[in-house]
């Protein structure tokens, strides 16, 4: 039997056919056309039923049908309240997919989906309770408790990235100040390097970038510091204190098994997290022997999506 | 059938005989003694026989004995890791009671069986995902899941006192900085309360205290703001922005049904809570139609302890 998952993005619908190790054994990508998303959801149920065809399955050879999605989703209800990338507003879609397919449909936010892919399929395998955090333009995240999606009674759960790291500080665009994500996102971390380059004018920073300022990428800093520039290096740890803070909130909270990092900043992979492993060794709650809690890089990158999608089915089975 | 409650604390365990709706049949308190926890476990056993027999119940009406206990408590063991109120290290709670008494026994951190009570028994009857802040010396707290005590894979969870409010804030006994509970504490707001009177000599708080600093309490301030002292609205509000910050952390991460203060602070009541709610609304993470959260006070008191233990195996059944 296979799970089919369905990644909604907001230039393209990526889907795939996933057999129960997480392995893919058919893809595509549709164009996200603004329709109406019942509309949509019917050129979602020919992509996957061609999917099918190709790969000499049928859907009775499917266990159920997981979609990502961004935005504010009730996932118990399989409704998405609302997503700014697509213009949904309180659209049904477990009901109108399971219309379209005659399958099983659970839906859940694209960034809870990935949290539970890794778990099922991916680094966290070994894992019960994980905390995933995606670095990225913002930071987002997901819940497992015991195996399971944490998904709140009406959904819109896990805004990792939405607790304040300094009350009072930074504005956010959820309204707040100072929130997580204006000190640990891949926008952050490109703010404190720019900041720090213009205070010193004689960092390796500047040639990297050609003097150029507005080529500083979330990879500049930990390039120049993996070289020994000071000033990236002070940069780098000045992230990492802001990231390790905020793994520190969820561990006090939680004690998860593992934290995982996914999204852009990911990619710097062990040089990281083991930055952050130090951070957490000396700051972690005081009590004598607090559960270990392993830091992890996610490991699906491309392929996320869908297979995070199709673990949404997994997990019930 | 009946539920046995243990409230096990460094100078009394308390203990009562609890039946389906909640209300005590009977409750007795020992003295905590300083001997070795097996040896106390044993009075423990006795203190319930007698409080059976003086109800004329056997063993054979209780359904199992849950035990509350301060410290680091590994719930799925039924481990004590750490107690620095007992000085119990590594005990075997658990297996020890159940040799003991002969019935099933259950143990959890005190603060999160004071939270299931809530949820079980006591304000938080109607909500399923709730988030329990108890607001005294510290601040502590539990999380109960869809009625579930959440426990973690190896306990020690819900610090809730420990995350950070204001990155390199107020040094914190936990070894970090910026901690919630420095801010939102019984502890926090008597500080704030006195620092505003040392800049407002004029301050009707002054008159409240005989002049002494050292008589500034908890409720000092709620006092006066009703009575329309401007300082003391002043410590009343930055104390309440405080709170709620860490309340909005929680929100984005759980959105749970609902938020129960318990503590000394919590006994301003709905004075203290529609201020809270007045903030919530204000800052709540932006996503058009997030659930509400209820903000609700704990109503337990006295007896949370006996009651919260007890339902540890009303959990169960």
């Amino acid at each position: 039997m296979y799970y089919v998952g369905v990644d909604i993005g907001g230039t393209t619908i990526k889907a795939g056919i996933v057999d129960s190790s997480g392995a893919i054994l058919a893809k595509s990508a549709i164009i996200t056309e603004k329709i109406a998303p019942e509309k949509q959801m019917e050129k979602v149920g020919e992509q996957i039923l061609k999917l099918l065809q190709s790969s000499n399955l049928s859907f009775d050879d499917v266990l159920g049908i997981g979609v990502g999605c961004p935005g504010a989703i009730n996932g118990k209800r399989g409704i998405v309240g609302y997503s700014s990338n697509l213009k949904w507003t309180d659209f049904h879609l477990k009901e109108t997919l399971e219309r379209v397919t005659g399958k099983s449909v659970r839906v859940a936010n694209d960034a809870d989906a990935a949290t539970l892919g890794e778990v099922i399929f991916g680094v966290a395998k070994d894992y019960n309770t994980v905390i995933m955090l995606t670095l990225g333009t913002g930071v987002g995240g997901g819940i497992v408790i015991d195996k399971k999606l944490y998904e709140g009674t009406n959904g819109m759960v896990g805004e990792l990235g939405h607790i304040t790291l300094r009350a009072n500080g930074l504005p956010c665009g959820c309204g707040r100040k100072g929130c997580f994500e204006q000190y640990a996102s891949a926008t952050a971390l490109i703010r404190i390097t720019k900041e720090a380059m213009l205070k010193n004018k004689n960092s390796a920073l500047w040639q990297a970038v050609d003097n150029d300022l507005e080529k500083v990428d979330g990879k500049t800093a930990f390039a120049l510091a993996k070289q020994g520039d000071k000033t990236a290096i002070k940069v780098v740890d000045k992230y990492v204190s802001y990231l390790s803070e905020g793994c520190l909130d969820y561990c006090n909270i939680f004690r998860p098994d593992a934290i995982v990092f996914g999204g852009g900043i990911s990619k710097e992979g062990k040089y990281l997290t083991d930055k952050v492993v130090d951070y957490l060794e000396k700051y972690e709650y005081g009590y004598r022997g607090t559960p270990k809690t392993a830091i992890l890089t996610a490991t699906l990158k491309n392929d996320a999506g869908i297979i995070g999608a199709a673990s949404l089915v997994a997990e019930e089975f």
